[in-house]
């Protein structure tokens, strides 16, 4: 899968890890020319022409600490961590403003947001509880503390989001907080000590009681909410019989193709589908159930 | 891929996930039938029979925090959190005594050591600097002051390992602490807002220099020094051309098959190939170079 058929994928801005590791060259990029990217709290700024709004380092807060993005021609692209870091889900408005973006500036938009969201997050010492403070560019943070020094880095949580097909039907679920008549793929956590494949086979037998075979991987995507990569995947199951876990699903059950493929039609142009709402182009369940509708 | 082919992946140990959400639950696995997975620090303590050791809640410090492994055979299994955790690479002994372990055993400890190990480094709140307290049978912290109450989740660290292939050879590399003659696949961690195939992509660029196209998923595989999920990929490459990254690596060359074939049949014996020392069969390099010597 190539980075363009999912969302937050595909920042033209280059990393520049050696930037990172030299405190010289870090300090020599952080002059007129550098590009600060604006933030309305974590809600990107947008232009009137759809993009990301960005202004110069003498926009940022006197004393906000300054993450470093990456280079985008020869510039150095910073943004400023926030007093507050994220609390709730992202707001209505988000969503809205998120839909105006092409492909690219969403990809720089989230990897910034989950960036800067960690920061504001992690000012102190998971180890001891001393104040800590950001190094290498904002790819770490280090404890003040002489007798701890601990080092932090920021977090990527992976999540594994799947596509189980029994008989040409896919299991899709809701969760209490979507919309009316919305439906997505089951998703959970990838906890430590287990493979991705083991993931998906507990997740979809915790929340739907179906047990899966023959779990493979799709494709990947960035979720900056806050800091997840999901892992879509698809599994073949051999008895649809379903117990929905109540305490995280509203409802888990069996669509058609024919049920799919309206939905994603209906999703495409921001409706809903006969049979139910399937999830935006921002999310990769989206990008999923277009891979199976596509894949026939 | 099925589990089985890769270490550290297939405990029997049912997580119970319902278990963690209720509090009577748990009590009521909290008694004289409950087993405690024996640690020495973070180190398995391992019976004459190469199988994990077990005792009874009993044999935990009083104050200790019991992170709920999950069930086994309608028993609780639990892990006491030690009172330091990982600082250092793991120790020489801690490799010897896992070889002498089979897969199971294998995953169940390396589930455990992670899991008590983020506890002991997480007796903090990143937010506040506060105290925090072990919640949901140790799947959760939560911070103890009332003007925060944030709440955190154990990490899982995803990691890209590739395979880059060029001309029917492989392009491995090896860090300075790596034994003399010893080469592995490239490696990196996911970065935030970046797909798997991006962070591939970047990581091979950054520490060989060398571009590659067509990432491909292989197989995953959890690896508790302290919290990775190994992602095991392939990539071609068109131009082999390489430039070392010697921040990060000693060297890194091509590999033909058959110097990649001699050394994976002198690595199961727990030797060095002629032409270089493969991974050991605990890391995900080693089950990704078998796939690749038998997908031929």
């Amino acid at each position: 899968m190539s980075a363009s058929v999912v969302a937050f994928a595909g920042s033209r801005i280059d990393r520049a890890d050696h930037v990172r590791q030299s405190g010289d060259a870090l300090a020599g990029l952080m002059n007129h020319r550098a590009r600060l990217l604006l933030l309305d709290g974590l809600d990107p700024v947008i232009s009137e022409d759809n993009t990301l709004s960005w202004g110069s380092l003498a926009d940022a807060d006197a004393d906000a600490e300054l993450v470093f993005l990456g280079l985008s021609e020869e510039r150095g692209c910073f943004a400023a961590v926030p007093l507050a870091g994220s609390v709730a889900p992202a707001n209505p408005r988000l969503w809205q403003a998120m839909a105006t973006l092409d492909a690219e500036e969403l990809a720089t938009y989230g990897g910034a947001r989950s960036m800067v969201d960690w920061h504001a997050r992690h000012r102190f010492c998971a180890r001891c509880g001393s104040p800590t403070s950001l190094a290498k560019g904002g790819w770490q943070r280090n404890c003040l503390s002489e007798s701890c020094n601990a080092e932090h880095f920021p977090r990527v949580d992976p999540v594994t989001i799947m596509l189980v097909e029994h008989d040409n039907n896919i299991l899709l679920g809701r969760q209490p907080r979507f919309p009316a008549g919305n439906y997505s793929a089951l998703a959970g956590f990838v906890e430590p000590g287990e493979t991705i494949e083991e993931a998906v086979a507990r997740e979809v037998f915790e929340e739907a009681g179906v047990v899966v075979r023959d779990v493979a991987y799709v494709m990947s995507q960035p979720w900056p909410f806050p800091s997840s990569l999901m892992i879509g995947c698809h599994a073949l199951a051999d008895d649809p019989a379903i117990t929905v876990d109540t305490n995280e699903l509203d409802d888990a059950c069996w669509f058609t193709r024919a049920q799919v493929e309206d939905a994603m039609r209906a999703a495409q142009a921001g409706g809903r589908g006969e049979a139910f709402g399937a999830p935006p182009p921002f999310a990769v369940a989206h990008h999923l159930l277009n891979w199976w509708v596509r894949r026939g």
